[in-house]
């Protein structure tokens, strides 16, 4: 990992005072009540750190939205983008561009064999959108089935895919997005008793709503590799070669959206190759460049991309290929590949996160499960350690949710910022965190659990 | 204007070779037969002017996408984006951040009374997605009312609003979106014989339409203050102002689709300036900050932003007012001002484009209508002078289309770089192009459109 300098923090109150002025007369803020918020003014950030304008520090296991995943400032990514503007800001998509097909050759270099060509977008909303409308197009058919408890992004279509309660406002929209239940063995749809048993049962699950919908009318099934946002839900060993199957009998595509799960954040490249199978699309965005600058996009089988060799392929967008954002993503993957990042993060997975919080789970009642792999893990919190009743419920919001907003405070309070989401911590550092950084994050986090353990009642 | 070296570009075949082949091999492009491109290599751009990787020069009478407003690779912006990247890459939008709150002051100060909020997205399509959805919220309706011959983007929403072909094969897609006739003088929908008429007709034409869809299902008319690509069809005097009272009367949102006609293209920050009216919602991109990094938003007046002052907004996504998007947009923004920018639009358009254009249509046969404002032209090319013909079909490709084609190669083989759309020509330079530069590529097209009179047959 390269060593970063922590920048100097001077703390300047006024100029975060500005700052935040400005953000409440003029910044519209995503997914919120905007007289209910006051978004914290960020002074600075460094590697996997951020300050306050007080000059209070955070240890980040948030990563932002699960995106930075080099961290924050990488000095060597930030040159690389310093020297690519100097060069080329941006080019339109009906051009070639050197640091386009560049990124372009490397993404499906390292993606699964016969994946080999890259549309690019913006985010993961587009990405999504995308491969949604080259199922539908390659297959002739109209339905995208996806799971409950997915996010998929928030423009017109990927709302639809999405299976929580973010799609609600965004109904009816469109016909022909149907959801169904992903395996989840610590809270089971199919009262299942055992991994392999939910695995199994998953399967048969979507066999069946597979056959009640009617295979022809499905153009893909659209799966987060492990689900992100909605629970770090990692699938059971031969789910996902279940549902590659599933598909393959009824000529149905598999999307695989990794817009989160991929580019590091599970310790390889791509999430699906902890399991060995091939989607025909894959999905990213996020951690392909750690957001430096705004990329995503879909990775085409040679069989989809086919499809549109002489027939044109009817999306687009002005940003397509942005040289910019493809230089970063050039230097990022070289970076990863420099400084051994994908085999850092399986490392502290097995010696220092895992590890941890599964002795969290053992030492406080409040933790149901803790799940994960990479740098991607979740603590699964109860109020009743033998019925596993959500410490909040589903969707919680103000007073219902107050256990949950305790425990961020206490967090907070020691300058660790975690992620949550309804009844879970998410620990989601950045990939390049070191051992002792996780340990600093990880004895906060023991002590803020403290908090959510009084809430346990049975 | 800053003047520019022009950069010392070396012809380098195998490099463009190379390029051209990780391209072929492995970039997906957007609207295209992948099997019939061959995506010309850029090597270099500056000013007004790119290289391909033979050396050879072109002026860019499309600024790429319609977005390059400032010029390519302006030194005041890159050098800010350096600056930038050094300071601050990514913070998530749940934030406050200081370029991010710069740019929506500077932003709202700079949109018509009372836009005071901007909800931040990467481009045009997810621009136009949240305004409709922001609208539908609001008014708790549910139709969006848009032109035939207009563009809203690609995603699921956008691309059903938009008004031409590139829509049909994301049909059926969901209910909702009506499309109507806007005023086009030169080829009335409403048999007009002037361009008052045309103006009093569209309007009528949209009170009935409203009348017939009823005024209480419709949430908003989403307008292209100057239609795009679709044909730079500037509005009547009046019309703009027609169409906010109709909405006015009916409670219906007005949003104007400024993604390709603001921040300078038009010579305005807003094209709407030129008519005096406010829009409820604004959509940008492009010109924002001519995309050297990928930016969009709404602007938001106070009472669709109110709305949203208790309940959540119920859209968002990774990369809203991306720092350094953000801080792109508030560099150029500043070198608008400083170098009069829009001053210099208004100028050759009324002593450069405006005059030279109409003499080209006085002088060839195939120039049906010249017209446009700021650096924001088309040529309405006929293959019959009385009747109007368009020189190739609606939508033509292949051989239809040959006469467009070969225009564009006699353009190509002498250095210029136009824009064409069916029928036309758009003259749709850089901001920044001086007297000369537009002169040198007037006289190109001079020369060049005796390939279109000679397909003029009536
Ligand atoms: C799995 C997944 N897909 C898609 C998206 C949408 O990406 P974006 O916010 O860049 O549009 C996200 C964002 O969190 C995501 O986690
Ligand atoms: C008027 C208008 N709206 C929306 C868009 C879509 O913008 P983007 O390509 O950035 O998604 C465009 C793009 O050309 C446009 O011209």
């Amino acid at each position: 990992m390269t060593e970063l300098a922590p920048p100097m923090v001077h703390p300047d109150p006024e100029a975060g005072a500005r700052v935040a002025a400005d953000d409440r007369a003029h910044v519209f803020h995503s997914w919120s009540a905007q007289a209910k918020i006051a978004p914290m003014p960020i002074a600075a950030a460094s590697g996997s750190y951020f300050w306050d304008f007080e000059g209070k520090r955070y240890l980040d296991f948030a990563s932002q939205l699960v995106n930075v995943n080099i961290g924050y400032q990488h000095p060597k990514l930030v040159a690389a983008i310093q020297e690519a503007a100097a060069r080329q800001c941006t080019i339109a998509p009906s051009f070639a561009d050197e640091s386009r097909s560049e990124a372009a050759r490397m993404i499906a270099e390292r993606a699964p064999e016969g994946l080999e060509k890259v549309f690019f977008t913006n985010g993961g909303a587009e990405a999504t959108e995308n491969a949604m409308r080259m199922a539908r197009l390659h297959t002739g058919r109209h339905k995208i089935l996806t799971t409950y408890r997915s996010y998929h992004g928030a423009t017109a279509g990927s709302i639809l895919a999405t299976g929580e309660p973010r799609r609600w406002a965004s109904e009816p929209g469109a016909p022909g997005f149907v959801h169904f239940w992903g395996p989840y063995p610590f809270r089971s749809a199919f009262h299942s008793t055992s991994v392999e048993e939910e695995c199994e049962r998953a399967l048969q699950h979507l066999r069946d709503t597979v056959m009640v919908e009617g295979p022809q009318t499905i153009a893909a099934v659209m799966l987060e590799t492990v689900v992100g946002t909605n629970g770090i839900l990692v699938p059971p060993d031969g789910y996902l070669a279940g549902v590659r199957e599933i598909c393959d009998e009824h000529g149905i595509l598999y999307i695989a959206d990794e817009v989160m799960a991929g580019f590091g954040r599970c310790g390889e490249w791509f999430a699906v190759d902890r399991w060995g199978v091939t989607p025909d699309l894959v999905c990213f965005a996020k951690g392909v460049n750690s957001g430096y600058v705004p990329l995503g996009g879909v990775i085409l089988s040679e069989a989809v991309a086919a499809t549109f060799a002489e027939r044109p392929y009817p999306g687009g967008l002005t940003y397509s290929g942005h040289p910019l954002a493809c230089a970063s993503a050039v230097a990022s993957m070289r970076i990863f590949e420099e400084e051994g990042i994908l085999e850092h993060v399986r490392t502290m997975a097995d010696t220092v996160i895992g590890p941890r919080l599964a002795q969290l789970a053992a030492d406080h009642p409040s933790v149901g499960e803790a799940r994960g792999l990479g740098m991607f893990w979740a603590l699964d919190l109860v109020k009743d350690t033998t019925t596993h009743e959500a410490l909040v419920p589903y969707n919680a919001s103000g007073d219902a949710a107050a256990p949950m907003a305790e425990l961020m405070a206490a967090c907070k309070a020691e300058g660790l910022w975690p992620m949550t989401h309804f009844n879970r911590l998410h620990v989601v550092p950045p990939c390049t965190t070191s051992a002792e950084e996780l340990t600093e994050g990880l004895d906060i986090l023991d002590r803020a659990l403290a908090v959510a353990d009084r809430y346990v009642t049975g």
